[in-house]
């Protein structure tokens, strides 16, 4: 191990080094405090937490995705959370276990064994909202809207909003009643939109069948053209896949209405990674960056796995990721350099003055330092007997 | 595994509900403020790391407190944070490399494999601040104000600060020269304070030998009279030595002066747990709580293994802990309710609340609930064609 070695880093694990740092935080700050104007009360979910309960109705993409340890104290396994929905999913099911309507928003680190896409790392930092107790689409709406604003609050410009709903999928796939393999194959594929591959997988399906449906499905995506092109490959398909197309066409309506700035459309290939989600699920992008900057959806599972069926839905960001691609304007307020000097009235000058602004008070070793150097823009120095603040001269 | 065990956490773990879970968010945004208003620039240290890069000029104590994790990219091991002090080192003495004086903070969760005190958990959030690139008193001084500085914000009442030095035990232990078990066993109940198991290990030790004078240091601590006690050991034993006892002199002169209501002693028999310190150290202490609530000092040596000495020194704590010892008044803000109906008029309404103010939406499910019951305090009503906040009634 020489001394260079140390220095690396894993990849995917960075220092986040100033002024970046201080614009994370502040954004984390800026989402939080915005989520909890809706409502949304803030929770802590712990960092490790034994695998079932880290896993308990989410599917096996998340425990790939999540690095596991063994409790000293017990010979248990636990995992350090690679997503934190699941947790505020068991906190409303049962640490909380209020009656009726739970809004909970989170903030903190996550960690994953592999990058989830070529774009993040393996530590982002994940904040979200979730509303437990409503399966109504005011629900979905309120979520999506306040994902939309989050993502406004962040100074992200030209958003695109993807909708899907993941019981189309779920639906076809279990009416055409495939063996095992070809129904892992066939997810695989439509995670990557991959045409070519169901057309191999599902080309000898008989027109009609489901699984013809579902390979002609994952050529469309788009905006309303999609849906009605959806709605003819559905046709007479089944009354739940109408009612989750009659569900997408509202809730495009709503947002059409009430966001005419946001492009959106459809995209009926969209699996969720984690797939815990049950319905209505939803992902923003800008030009220019190929993951999605949030994401969310409907899952109404999970509870019932921890013995208290609930209703839910949420978004999650990455705060991270939201620093880089947005254009907030942040504004250093300087800093006022404080001399080495014994002077007991200088002491209070300085302790007034924190109460508002940044004070770098001068050590030994800074004799002879530009106080611009240390980000000062301003100085105390001893007029009259007094402390006064003056520009750096 | 039934649905019971699935809602178990590991011992030492928690979830963090409304309102604590804001009341720690409070907290840590107003310890970040005031570290930043002081100059520390805020950095944000990965979760993990590789093992050589955590541990390096650390002891193994720090190595037995840590998580190992196996990085699937590369197949080396690494390790969860344990501590946020030597990932501060190693960013000032490589990452960020500036020269002169280096002012860091940050704020974070860290995971110990156990917990470090029957008070604290596993998974604590470490906050603290780290002054590079001076090894004046100075330095020290400022760092012990700004963490006293930063129990105050929390509210903590009557505190008392430790101060030792670690040259003290290091130089006679070096002294004396034993071997490594004795020099362990040695160690060991210094830490644990134990009297009659130094008695027992030093007892046969010549009177003025470094083993006996390390004995009846461990008998000494309190206020003043203790620095003079340790005085009179130490009379002629080395230069080094009247030293540290000349620094621990004037820096608690200094503390005399400027924080007459902190109450203040020493503890010659003070080991840090990570054992990366060598200089002046110090914890602070509230009454009924045996654990401290926030320490640190002097650590000049990590630097010095990433291939850049760097005096140092510094302080943390754990805001958590902090949270639940503190008396910071929190007032709520209450929020208002604003019912389930389509005027657009409403949404215009609630958008502009929202820019200071908490507002729920109803959703259909809250037909007939108590808005009281949601944490409201007002609501929004319809009076002559307008929407008006009023008092619940």
């Amino acid at each position: 191990m020489t001394v260079s070695d140390r220095w690396l880093l894993p990849d995917g694990v960075e220092d986040i080094l100033p002024p970046l740092a201080g614009r994370i935080e502040s954004l984390r700050r800026d989402v939080m405090d915005t989520c909890q104007r809706w409502g949304y009360q803030l929770v802590i979910p712990p960092l490790i937490e034994y695998l079932e309960s880290l896993f308990t109705g989410t599917g096996n993409d998340l425990e790939l995705q999540t690095f596991k340890l063994t409790d000293q104290l017990t010979g248990r396994m636990m995992g350090v959370r690679a997503d934190m929905t699941p947790q505020a999913a068991r906190i409303d099911a049962h640490t909380l276990g209020q009656e009726g309507i739970t809004r909970l928003c989170y903030a903190g680190h996550v960690l994953h064994t592999r990058p989830r896409h070529m774009l993040t790392g393996r530590t982002p930092i994940q904040a979200g909202c979730e509303l437990f107790g409503s399966g109504s689409e005011a629900a979905d709406m309120e979520v999506i809207s306040l994902m939309l604003e989050t993502l406004r609050v962040a100074g992200l410009p030209r958003i695109h909003l993807d909708l899907a709903h993941v019981a189309i999928y779920e639906s076809l796939i279990g009416e055409a009643d495939f063996d095992r393999d070809t129904e892992s194959a066939i997810f695989d594929a439509m995670a990557r939109k991959s045409v070519p591959e169901l057309d191999q997988l599902l080309g000898q399906c008989p027109p009609g069948s489901a699984g013809a449906r579902l390979r002609e499905l994952a050529r469309v995506s788009g905006g309303p053209e999609a849906l009605n092109e959806a709605r003819r490959i559905l046709q007479g398909a089944s009354d739940s896949l109408d009612a989750a197309l009659d569900q997408l066409g509202r809730v495009s309506d709503m947002l059409g209405r009430d966001y005419p700035d946001i492009s959106f459309g459809f995209d009926f290939c969209e699996l969720r990674g984690y797939n815990y989600h049950t319905g209505l699920v939803f992902a923003a992008y800008v030009p220019g960056h190929g993951d999605s900057v949030a994401k969310g959806g409907r899952y109404d599972a999970i509870g019932s796995d921890f013995g208290r069926a609930r209703p839910a839905t949420g978004f999650s960001l990455d705060i991270r990721s939201l620093v880089s691609l947005g254009e907030r304007v942040t504004r250093s307020a300087g800093a006022v350099w404080a001399p080495a000097d014994d002077d007991p009235a200088l002491e209070g000058v300085i302790s007034g003055l924190r109460m508002t602004e940044t004070v770098v008070r001068a050590l030994p070793e800074d004799e002879g330092v530009n106080p611009a150097a240390r980000g000062c823009d301003r100085e105390l120095v001893k007029q009259g007997g007094q402390w006064v603040v003056q520009k750096l001269g």
